[in-house]
């Protein structure tokens, strides 16, 4: 387990559905070849992009089953056990485990408050229950906690993670953890999960990206990727530029804010380049219609993601 | 359904476990019964108190087999359906449905961020699927969302909720929430979490409380509605200086903070009085222990819970 | 100093501007005649409601001269003293004083991060600079600093502070800190904020209130604290029931959020009712107009502050 | 004044006192040569580490006279004229004007709570009075307001603000700032205040840098400008990742939190290094000692900034 570890681009994968909300298989399997073949070096299943959130815990099944068959091996597939606190969380490592993916991704327990202490015990029960690796997933927006670097770094020391998906958009405390996780011998892969300034993650170091936008644009972040191991900062930062302009696909939703606003944009984007069959969401969230539509295929089009004349699917 | 109206003192259910980690039934039972015996109106299982975040889905099927045969129809049993998102709710609707209790209690949706359109909606798409009385339980403090008055009294009045638990601390839109419920008929069944100023809430015009310091003084709580019924102020508000000095076991807890000082402080309490056979929590949170017990017994003796010459039960 | 114990209510004065943003002499007699007349028990000047964020020294200055001139040792008059850290506060402690204000109320530092220590020590230093009673105005929703009831209480002893205006919404926090401040003989003066639900805070043991919405109903207030001092609880509650109604006036505000809402809501009604002669604001506030204006015409009239045919002026 | 256009390195200037708190002269002379010999290209006196929130008006006159005249035309001086609300910052405004500052720097409104339309109207109305090169400051953790790049690059179009200084620890929106500032001909001049991760800010396309780490090392951050200007992105890196290692002198400070313990720091660490006479600190905040300052000075050893064998200075 120590051995594995993780690097390169690793999607988040978003879902297509069907018009009544069921999983679109066809479109599944479109999508997630469309971004092995351009090369991407993993993919995170039942992410935050992904819904799961959303998932009944069958539905969450159905995803994994088809996710494991349809990747086949070709890249590492990662699945987010994400649930309340310790136990509940436990419950969904065994189940992904036994759908047969390659690694975990936990959060912070969310919902009951707590303090640093319940974090770190919460990571090292979760290992107690489960030989995969385990990658922490920083994300406070969701679950209102920040997972500290120097605790971070002990539990990767420790051997209960393998690495981070560090979607907490403070890049102080990312380079920081860089700098510790380095001086006692690298044992976490650190992802980043800012779409926006993966340029800025691997000046601090990262060993990777967790792109939701690599959905929509995954040549251009593996592209990236390539010219950062060749030491071409100025690609880097070029490819850097026109993904933080394709971002713009949800930045100016109308119709409400949010995770309906930024994966309902992705799945937007998706559906007009024609990866997509619709652009339907779970509940209680709505598909974005009319004017929002609108405005994303005009960034898809300054961005080159579509043609000039390309007209609105409907 | 829409006669279905609770009112009085209805406590969340602390649940007892034994030191590793089982359901203790003798414990539960005994805390039951004390609270019925003392008079309660209704007991809310799985609500936060009754660390509902924290327990797999078949610890909460236990916990409400468990609920329902030992309340054997002496009072209303209300269960938590608390998850994630809309269709995860759902599904521990169903089940609960199944468990036979007599009223449901959804919070906003949570961890994916949303507006008030999703707010909404999520509670519309639950009463698609259940025929059971539905209380929103207002608790920004878990989910990040406060609930907003005229919203829930439209839910109110379509007929989708029943009724509020509010533990969101404001009490201005509480007071609002009443006067807006009054204008249109008091379609909603007004209940308040705060345990340390139920009088207010009731000078507002709440219909009754869900106070989890009851667990520990039930009597008090009781008699305090029935004050409050004969409409002696005097008794309601000197009552409650009473509780709100009893809350002192929470306030002074060092070992952690949030959930594992608030209920762990009331397991704590329930411990040393002899309902429970220990104070033991759920993973990750440890049970208090060392000074911190102590400090809860002196708060126990200083509010004539304990005896003055009471030892420390260890 | 110590025997300096304020009580009853002492709205926070609103400060009537001409179209041109200059103190506004006669109405500024007017309502604070009004208030006087109605028997009010103390008058702030220089509070959130009086804008004092937005005035420049001089500015400030001025308002301190005409309402001392004005209230001409009717009632007492406190000063808010409010700035960014100590130092600047002490300045503006220093400049109060001269002007013959009887007391002065500071927040808790802002701007600058700080901890609990620097909170306490900043109360300190105020009072090593000045005889004057003091009153700490706990203020989170601009400060962002909760005041810890039991640190009150202790500046409280050792003579501090003499009295506390309690605008911080927690109600919980407010029960604890009038039950700690009788505990040890009452040092503190503890007014309320919080206009909506001030008979839930006499229930708590409050000795005052602070309303903003009393500069638009003076007189419900005094009534409602006279119905209080001779224990008649139904008149409280009913009284509080029409102001929390009253209160709708700054709920329904279209073209803005935060103070210019609920100030400019104020000097709205008290310009339709003819106190004021306008409802400017200062910069970069604008005064409110057009559907905004007749909304709270219409809540004046639900109210019966004005009569049902009254005419939008305009 | 739309000529005026700040590039590379500008720290904002700790300020040295004498243990009875006042400015100590000879130590803020040697601080401020100490800079401008290591090729800084500008100096931002009042701002947060300027401890602006703590002096009184006077004392910032006093600041500003002496740093006019310490620098004496060798590097743009500009001056922080933070306050609450509009016509406060106005009035600061016109006294810097009058010290002969070369640009002022202005935070959004704060204290009272304002939507957009308030911010936006603030800097114009500012504008309204001053003919200096203005530089909007985004410090929400400072005035709990955001500033959205697209009112930004609206305000600069219109000639509004020159530039922005951007401590706001949002990448992402700088981002997006630093592209809609270039899609429009760059009328900003964007710097960043994040001293741990100004390599990412320059891949962004930022015009330079506020770092108040560089009063401790100036030459590192003058050296990465100049490589950032050769293009020289792994010598940029570099010595980004010994500043990010250098910033641990505020990581571990026990005594205190926020600016007590960060500008602490940077005071006990100039103490330290011989620059500074002492580590005081403006009231209600006291300077750092014991384990603290020992831990500062082995953060200085780790990065070289002392020698091995330095004494800790008492």
């Amino acid at each position: 387990m120590s051995e594995f570890k993780l690097h390169g681009v690793i999607p988040p994968v978003v879902v297509p559905l069907t018009k009544d909300r069921h999983l679109d298989l066809a479109a599944f399997e479109r999508t997630v070849n469309r971004m092995i073949d351009a090369g991407v070096h993993g993919l995170f299943f039942l992410g935050s992009s992904g819904e799961v959130a959303f998932l009944t815990d069958a539905q969450r099944y159905h995803v994994m089953q088809e996710a494991v068959a349809v990747v086949n091996g070709r890249v590492p597939v990662l699945a987010g056990i994400i649930d309340m606190e310790t136990m509940r969380v436990v419950d969904q490592a065994k189940r992904a485990e036994a759908f047969g993916v390659d690694a975990l991704v936990a959060t912070a327990p969310f919902y009951a408050l707590g303090g640093p202490k319940e974090t770190e015990r919460h990571f090292r029960v979760i290992r107690e229950h489960t030989d995969l690796p385990l990658y922490a997933y920083d994300l406070p927006v969701c679950v209102h906690t920040k997972l500290d670097p120097t605790m971070l770094v002990r539990l990767g020391k420790d051997g209960v993670i393998q690495g981070v998906k560090d979607s907490s958009g403070d890049d102080v405390q990312f380079r920081w953890l860089c700098l510790e996780n380095e001086e006692i011998g690298h044992p976490l892969s650190l992802l980043t999960g800012h779409e926006v300034v993966v340029d800025g993650a691997y000046m601090s170091g990262a060993d990777g990206s967790v792109p939701g936008l690599a959905n929509v644009d995954p040549e251009s972040y593996v592209k990236q990727w390539d010219a950062y191991q060749a030491g071409d900062w100025e690609t880097v930062r070029k490819i850097q530029d026109h993904l933080a302009r394709l971002m713009f696909v949800t930045r100016h939703v109308r119709a409400t804010v949010g995770f309906g606003a930024g994966v309902g944009a992705f799945k937007t984007a998706l559906w007009q380049m024609g990866v997509f069959n619709s652009n339907q969401m779970r509940e209680p969230v709505q598909p974005l219609e009319g004017k929002d539509v609108e405005e994303i295929v005009n960034a898809l089009k300054y961005c080159g993601l579509l043609p000039q004349d390309a007209p609105v699917r409907e």
